[in-house]
């Protein structure tokens, strides 16, 4: 994909964030990777949506973090970006959101179960969510340990399986195979979060669906011979 | 009905669906039935609202589940409907979604209750919760043995005063006379289900409306004689 | 007023409904009365809001419930509506709705009380909750004694005071000096029983406001030395 | 800036409260300041937003309260604006909702708690409320005593730090650098306030983000030598 191309499209999933109404303001960024190259595409720090263009993004080195190309300067959040692509080499995009109901999930410091199919569909398990940062942590380098805190609960779970994750006190990062990807990881993980806090104020005691449910459907949409949708099993 | 026109009434129906923003990205389905003909017409796998057009419908034979016509895969869930229609010979038409509030219902395992008139007016009694299906059955065919759960459950009541179920630990179907009426039930169902929360939320001990209040109310809009709306009682 | 000119009221406030998005398909009706003449204009029965024209509103005598004008039936809450016009003689509109936060109240038969001065700009006290009605009320005249347990319960109070009721598990009316100020009324009573379930929700035991707080709020919009809004005082 | 400029300034940011969903009918008032020649522009009284043009704005005089210019009655919380510009005099501009969450949190009579970043953002602690208007204060100057109350309880804070409060019983007052800057802090304090319900219902005993966290946050986006968004450090 030509930078060009890769301007456009995490401009446009940058768009959608908005479009989802899961940002208010300019709360949310993503960015996307070219591996080839060595590069990400990023949101601008604080800039709105209805004024984000392509040529607005801000280009950012893979090794060293340092900007590329870019009159304005990238997201606050770029480092915690860079340590995911880093950790994760099968991830294209990552999306940063402060949406509602993973927020306050993040700030009442609970996972999500997987309560039902619904959340089956898109992650593996639980939404997991990270240990605090130490003030040593955050003092040194509180966006780039905000990463490394993703990267260490995440373990050695496939991250595709398991695109999503809450940082306690914080909020949600989600990632996939590429910005678009990512964003609708971000949707759903909104939906699920709004769902599951539903489900505990019907049922304080709900338990996740059986297993043999979840898997089953996890595997149907992302296992190796998927059926669900349009793809060849 | 021609299969041009129930192509149209079916794909209007699936996009009503995204238009009453019940549901997220492309989760939910809505068939229609030709019974004369003996095939139905659903949405296809995983195509999004924003492109679905009728041509993209796919039509399933009634009697074996088989492709007759269409290019695309049918919805995962087509064996779902197909065990709904054949137990069910007065429906016309099936929605399946993820709505929030229904969705949340099935994951807490709870019916919900009939609190009032905006349930009797559309549900005779409870809205009811199948069984979770066990490991054989997920193994063995879990989309089938999902409508025969949802069939079990209804047991000898009347599908069109009971018109919807929720599938524990899934969420819900819901049927009527035809594709549109199946959808205005999926809706109705997502607004039921959001008022019993607050309900339950407000007086966790509440109990269903008097009987005799909700049967009239049922009997007014869908009793022999009923007299709400235009038609003649 | 004409006649004309009522049925475009009515048309328009039963219209607002729906734009207020209080509304769900058709759960909901509007009339407003003219009082030299004793008749009222109201909502036909079960007629979808994007065709409702000033045309197809029924026009119903005040007296004995006779249509006098109108080839469509009337809403069938049209007794609850005659039994309010006659019981309060200064009220000029009535609505009905099944809007969910009130409804949810009147599920959980609690009355709202006034927790703060965005209930009192609007209704003096708390919101009222009618008695259930009795089986044999129901099976002699359901609609028109909904409207009579309304009235028992507003007893001695000012209807323009207190311009909203909740029926206890069916939903809310209210009123007011025409047809548009008593759907302004509802989507206010929908309003103040959203913000008063969060209130509960994170205070279970809230208490009103403070009297002489509530007081002054409302007798600065509606007292009779009212200076809020343009009127002179 | 002009009169005229403050006034379409002022007039754009009463539309953006309507346009952001967070007011219902004529719910809501914004100001701004001409530091200068000593004025304020505020929204008149009970005028809904359809029908606001900036020629509508009401000029009053900082000093006395009395109104320079305009036909129409200034919003009846004009003495609380004149209180807060008099007391903060680095702010701009003045904002007053009825916004859902940030009513409830004052009608149940709890401070918000700082409980993540997205809260850390914007407000430096937890959101501070009120204590109640005595009997006495209401009927001597309502108003001026509810300004009274606030400047009292943010005592000798950076009102530019801490931008909102909740009045007891009441509902949210926010302020900023200038009218838009204010509305934006009244559309973030709803958001917070959204979040912090829902943490509140997860987890009852949800406690504050640590504090070299939120400090962390707050100081990246408004201290001496903030780096988040564009501007130079």
């Amino acid at each position: 994909m030509k930078l060009k191309e890769l301007r456009e499209q995490v401009c446009e999933a940058n768009l959608e964030l908005d479009r989802r109404k899961i940002v208010v303001h300019t709360w949310g960024n993503v960015s996307g990777i070219d591996r080839e190259k060595g590069y990400i595409v990023i949101k601008p720090s604080g800039v709105s949506y209805d004024k984000l263009t392509p040529d607005k993004l801000v280009v950012v080195n893979l090794a060293d973090g340092k900007v590329i190309e870019g009159d304005l300067n990238p997201s606050t959040d770029t480092k915690t970006h860079l340590v995911l692509y880093r950790a994760f080499p099968t991830i294209g995009g990552v999306t940063h959101t402060h949406s509602a109901y993973a927020v306050a999930w993040a700030q009442a410091r609970k996972e999500i179960p997987c309560f039902g199919t619904t959340h089956a569909d898109y992650c593996h398990g639980a939404v997991p969510l990270t240990q605090p940062l130490t003030a040593e942590e955050v003092a040194a380098d509180y966006e780039g340990n905000t990463g490394e805190a993703i990267v260490r609960r995440l373990g050695n779970e496939n991250p595709l399986a398991k695109p999503m994750v809450l940082v306690a006190g914080h909020g949600p990062f989600t990632w996939g195979k590429n910005a678009p990807d990512s964003v609708l990881n971000a949707v759903f993980l909104e939906e699920i979060a709004r769902i599951a806090t539903t489900t505990v104020m019907l049922a304080p005691n709900a338990g996740p669906v059986e297993e043999y449910v979840s898997e089953y459907h996890y595997q149907r949409k992302h296992g190796p011979g998927a059926w669900y949708g349009q793809k060849k099993g």
